[in-house]
């Protein structure tokens, strides 16, 4: 089993970005806290982060055939790209959405989320457990 | 650490109900499913379904105390009732949103849920294992 | 050939409610026309009513293999409830929507059927003879 | 009793076109249908198709001290003319709408019937039976 | 000086079509006063009525060359008819747009009018007056 | 002067439900306040609440000769429930709107009252005093 | 017959006013061709120009017992004031609204008048004819 | 205790105005009315109505350091000002909105209060006795 | 290979209708392009124009089994025609939508087309080129 | 270069009105930056505010022949005033808009500005220092 | 004759990606008959795919002054990219949108085009066929 | 005090694109008089465009200690980027908004920005002015 771990926009903050909102842990950190959870449960990671929607594309892109499954966070991407919902409709790689805080209850244009319809499903709201969450979710669907 | 299982109108037909969009598994499955898990992460659960609003509002309501986390599936309620809504802010509990299906991918009147912003996060689209995930981000709330 | 006739909210007012919307005919007169019209055609029938959204819910799943046909008039949950139509759908059993008044002849907010899609026809206008036309078209549908 | 059946734009291909929406019946057969149910119950009635709004329009005119109840499937024109509804209303005769199939199940646009809240009712779902409760919905009118 | 009145769908009916909205004027009355005040004004008229969408269209068109100015009664085409506006566009022949009633007092899909804009300008709600004040703003745009 | 108090979803929670937004004053206390005005002006009440949205119905139902007027805080329902307001209009008592806080100054779900164009008025963003205050109008109604 | 001709907010400006949409006349030679046109028709009128809304709205209030008729341009405050609305709801005394320009053929947020549903007519887009024409128009209503 | 009453546009005319809507008592009769209640609960008040938006504004701004609360029936300008708006939030005196008729159940644009959510409460739909109700609301806010 | 080509309302006048949007050719000229287009390519072609909705939907009609291909160009019916729309789905002929001119670049209401949806494609804003394009497109669809 | 700064409704109480918002700075204090900001660059100014809608509309109509530019923070009526825009467009004096807050930070209601479209430019959120920027930003228009 | 065809993103997939949507033939296979049909034509073609926006951006203005007409498949930027827009709007090349499917048949999402409104004109929903009549597009566009 | 220039999409064209919407001044001039005022109040500043969404969201990250103020023109992304939004409010360094054209005047989709919020104030419509203004806003912000 291994899965693919993308993270979009500004994702590469964490920790010094508007803490009440996101929490003070890294993305490092997750990153370890994901690595840890994976080995229990003996699957391959891959951990990416980039302000590029554009490299998210060739990411997903690369995905078929390499990897089991993606877990994508898109932040900000997710609301208004209809580029990456086409790439992950298009690769055929289940795909998890996740989400560190929970987007609807924020600003209005947060609660609409362009690449929700061509994913499996959603885990948001749990922090950094949101991705640990993800690992179990992923090998579920494998 | 206690949780209470909240399912609302409708759920006590999983098995038989529209297998293409819940699949086959009935809601007693689920609850053994869940059952496991909580025991192996020794979690005390309680699990019930009702097909009336003001029920869920009852046990919503008698949660507080009682238990440390709700997970809630809602079912249709989750789009019309801000009763729910109400109940969950009220309380003070610790509140879940999970779904069988991916709701996103359904008819637009399904896309909107009134109890995601009171509720902690949500876990959408896994089948039966958003049950089982809610257990593990249950602990992580505690 | 069995029919489960449901009447919902306000109904159970019929003749002193509104007569000037609904006329002075009451639900205790309409079931009678419905039990002459059914004798007719050698049809069962079972006539309730209920103020409880939850209430017609556990109603419409006990039809399945109760009852061949049932004729739902859900006067004012037809606008508001997603769970009724998600029990319509559920049961699998051929539902008719029916209604006294023209709704689209009334307030806005009474011209959209949340359980429309979900059922097969719609019979609307005609008062009590709604209800009888109901009868025909249930033969009809078996 | 005269009853006036008037047929919109495209019900003349009716058992050729979309056979999985409208089915397979022709409009030949429906107006048997209708003629054998209204012997029965002793009402004449007349029939006609026409694709063209203007011709409608005279035929909703020219019923008035002719016919008793005009049924009108109006089709397309229902979604968009502004100018049956108001034929309907200038002329006075007891209109009944109806449809084949169930209009609510279908696109968006087909939803609203701008011509409703001028007829007395409607029948729709219940594909060429929907003609014959017409028919004892007018006798029940007169 | 030459005006070509238009009146569009169910102008015909003017007299006995719901008099508490057009009044009991019929539109050979209308007619008769608008031929004595273009007689005052020694103005040339000409005066047509059609149900037909496409009529209406045919006569704006041959207006062309034939009349120095149209006054267009399109009726319930106001509020539906592109075609209508296109043509009052294409033909360059200056054109009032007319009707009986306040359109602005009655239901809200009459309070847009498609052909407004490439009008020169509106005379409403003076009932049959509408017509007569269009002889002299006619001759004033001449 | 017989007056109706009924009190919708989650107002038994008052005094510990969200201080910040409904006060530290509990339901009962709420209720002393009422009786004690009504005492002064003689009036009898009936104080009750409930979550079901069916049994606020069928109280609104039995108001019907037994009470003159009907108090309301419909809590959530207010915004949701067309049943609730069919039943307000169905029984012919006349029904004052009351709500703890101001509505308006909070979500944009709680600006819209579904229940408002059928009661006689509303009085709402007084605390406590909001029943105080709506006992004297119950008796300038009456 | 007394007339009370009323201008709003920045008609005092005419003439040297974007005369590409409102012409070169100013509101003084209006006033000359009204007074002319009600001289032929032995009608008295009052001519008056504001800025201030409220002023308007005294007017108007001023209007009952003293005219018969009320000629109202009240230019942008057409499109934003219900104050004026119910000012000439209130008085009532018949009035007629007029615009020099077609302002359905100008921007978006001009297309709505507030105001037109409580007047008798319309008469817009034929320049000071309008105002002209609106002398006959009163006259008729008298 | 010192109340400000504040009455705008078109509230002069009560008594004449639309008596279907306002009734038949007039602004001095109702202001007889609260100076009654004022007294018997020993409150100052000053009761003043313009049709100027600018002079409810510097009414508004004047009741600082000069009165306790202002009872504001700010009538049509409540739909449209957001500059009463401002002058509320602005002064800091406690402000409740009335008004006579139950606004909710009249036209849509009357829905919408844009002062509401910078006002305590709100009472309406009970006539002058709104009035008199809102002296003891601003005793019970002092 | 058999072509229809059917132009809707107002195409006639092409040449002298507003020619900066559609320029000066006629739809003679057009035909003779189309004309010599079909002869190279060996393909027959039919054309006509109307004004009328129904003759348009009369024609489509009769293109089954007599034509390969429709070339639609539906003018302002396309905005507004759902029974447009319903007769290209009916006869289940091939149909390709174009336009002279780019409907995107101008007003709001010819932005959306109601027969897109049931046509093969679209080919606007090349003028007479659009025409002798869907010659070639027809082909490479038979 | 003369400039002509106006200032709308309730900024006369700024230094005391939600300091939160709009800052300790009097309208005395910015109009003292002003005028020595406009020293330093040998331009002339006029500094005036009112309450009153009318008034800024008959001040920018003075502003013709006597003032360079115009200077508006129109405060509320920013979003409301219809009139004001006019005045603008219709004086044809360069206008700046100006706002002390970022109205996008603030309420729905505050991101519309109807005023923009007829401005140069706007400057907004710099407090006290919008208004000096205003000064360069009029010289440079000059 | 320089024609440059810009692809954007997830076109590269093409073949592979949804083939019920977009057919079975590579981006490689249409680059192929594109260079027949302008071999064909003698016009020299350019043909690159991206997955970035940006890229595409500099494409566009990279080919003022090197290419005569741009043909531009956008993807999913299409719907969500006003840089592109002004991308083209900006170097003045003549611009043709091509789609390969029929947007209008799809997702509501992608019936409406940001860049139609600059692009000379559209042609959609012929597959790689879309391509090659561009090709004869661009040359009359020359 | 360090000052932060960024540029958006297309404004590398500044000067050729679009004149008579952008001047005729290109982006090296501009910075150049940017330069010169900075200079003036001895302020550093450093001046950047590009194309890509994802590298002005890594200058953003980038300005974090070490600039005082970044002055962004995000152009074209103004109105879709979520993204950028999310980088203005992470980095936490104040920022200004800036254009110049006034877009409140342009297309309707120009109207709202999506970055307003974050920044601290915008300066538009005053072509390179606007970015010579930022600089004084800049200094007054530090």
């Amino acid at each position: 089993m291994k899965i693919l771990f993308l993270n979009g926009p500004n994702l590469n903050l964490l920790g010094q970005r508007e803490p009440a909102v996101y929490g003070r842990t890294t993305l490092a950190e997750i990153e370890a806290r994901v690595r840890k959870r994976a080995a229990e449960v003996t699957a391959a990671i891959e951990f990416r982060q980039t302000n590029l929607e554009g490299e998210l594309i060739n990411w997903i892109q690369g995905a078929k055939g390499a990897f089991d499954v993606i877990v994508l966070n898109a932040a900000a991407y997710t609301h208004t790209s209809v580029a990456l919902r086409d790439a992950v409709a298009a690769v055929g790689v289940p795909t998890i959405e996740i989400h560190l805080s929970n987007t609807h209850a924020r600003e209005e244009f947060r609660h609409k989320s362009l690449i929700a319809p061509v994913c499996r499903g959603q885990i948001a709201g749990f922090g950094a457990m949101s991705y640990v969450l993800a690992v179990d979710a992923a090998i579920n669907l494998g």
